[in-house]
């Protein structure tokens, strides 16, 4: 990570395994494989053996911040040591989903970009463009913000009206005219393709995450047939814990890897 | 903190200091008093100060998730030892406006219930109820969700209006009639009186965290006279900036002690 912008690298990285396979790296102590310890250093291990299984098919990999911060202060040590595990020409994704007031936004801004080294980050709408700014002010750096997210009931406040147009797609558009829109991707849920195709649509050129593959029930191919763009907008479709937790016994990574191979299979690039 | 109700600790916490000032705890390393390091020890060292400083007329504490963040792990570890300086009947928000998908939700609040401690949180509402329920199963617990939030800009998507209602306020009434309605409160700046009024009116004995004087520029009296509930609701008028930084030689703590003493004359409590 570091000096190339996310955008032409997601881009790359998915031309070249042929897939927008997105690996969530959400490790939760309740689920990790028998043999492991229930610790931090467990979650280590476990993260770089799931690195390790699935990097020749992963266009990008997501870390879920909640994940580490459960961890406790050691819980951003296994982050780092496992963003280091990362082969530098796979991006990555640091699914955070923060916002906050300006002053406190550009402190979020540099844990994540500065601190931490990542090139993209996941930021809430709510508080409208100037707590979204300071995550744009990196020329090589992206900040998804979420649209229409994957969890049952979203809905409740994104698909409100405002005179006959959804939330969810008033921030898109309105996001389209903030400055360096062209740094800001959009997260909509594959467990909703209508509501994704309204957003490739308003948003061609854009970089969509897409979560809700897997455990979630969203369906794989139409988040490609929508998400996939002629117009040049990056794609990546997450898949967590279908992948992490394919298997609890000895041959975990080896489930894992057959897991992700199979979803990269349901998720391949055909433009 | 851990086992007492934190509504019913914030009540008789600012009954005992006759004031509504929630000190914020924001340590931004450019600003730190010049004596002191620009690291997580000098943070340390500063909070210490800080809450040393404060601790007789502060109601509550706030330390926004942000800037602990930013300091890496370590970072954390700064949290919990300021954590552990506060006195147990000062009670303490975890301003972290988190928002995720269900099962992220509940590694968040495990994270701030369970892992640092808190009793309060900070929460956005973009992703529904369902996205805020895992802050609101613990009885001695309450998530404050963001209505009208006290940035620049705020507006843009909060007071669209939805058949008449503005966004922030549909988010107020609808979260009413949620599970565990008691356990919600919410977030209103001090820079808008107006909207601060409406919630008041929708949530006369809900807990109301209002930011947004000091730099800012928020009313702190009209924050007290909209704020303050005759119907029960709790109250807490946050100062970060004007309090940590009212002096950066080696008297800063006295200084910071002198502008808390102010700030708690200006919010204090009248009934």
């Amino acid at each position: 990570m570091g000096s190339s912008n996310f955008r032409t690298l997601l881009d790359e990285r998915s031309r070249a395994v042929g897939s927008y396979l997105c690996v969530g790296l959400d490790p939760d102590l309740d689920r990790l494989p028998e043999s492991l310890p229930r610790s931090p250093d467990g979650v280590r291990a476990f993260n770089r053996a799931i690195v390790e299984a699935t990097r020749d098919v992963a266009a990008c990999y997501k870390p879920n911040l909640a994940f580490y911060e459960a961890l406790g202060p050691e819980g951003w040590r296994v982050l780092a040591d496992t963003l280091a595990a990362i082969p530098p020409d796979v991006p990555v994704i640091a699914d955070a989903k923060r916002g906050d007031v300006g002053n406190t936004a550009r402190a979020y801004a540099r844990s994540l970009f500065d601190v931490y080294g990542f090139t993209c980050a996941t930021v809430s709408p709510y508080l409208g463009r100037n707590a979204v700014a300071p995550f744009l002010d990196r020329p090589n750096c992206t900040a998804l913000l979420l649209a229409r997210t994957s969890n049952p009931g979203a809905g409740e406040f994104q698909d409100l009206e405002i005179d006959g147009v959804p939330l969810y797609l008033h921030v898109v558009r309105a996001s389209r005219t903030w400055e360096h829109a062209d740094r800001i991707g959009y997260v909509v849920g594959a467990t909703a393709p209508g509501e994704l195709a309204a957003v490739r649509e308003a948003a061609p050129d854009a970089t969509l995450l897409v979560p809700g593959v897997g455990e979630q029930g969203g369906d794989a191919e139409a988040a490609v047939r929508v998400g996939e763009a002629a117009g040049g907008g990056a794609l990546a479709v997450n898949v967590s814990r279908s992948i992490l937790y394919a298997g609890r016994g000895g041959d975990f990574a080896a489930r894992a890897r057959d897991a992700a191979r199979r979803y990269a299979e349901l998720l391949a690039r055909r433009i």
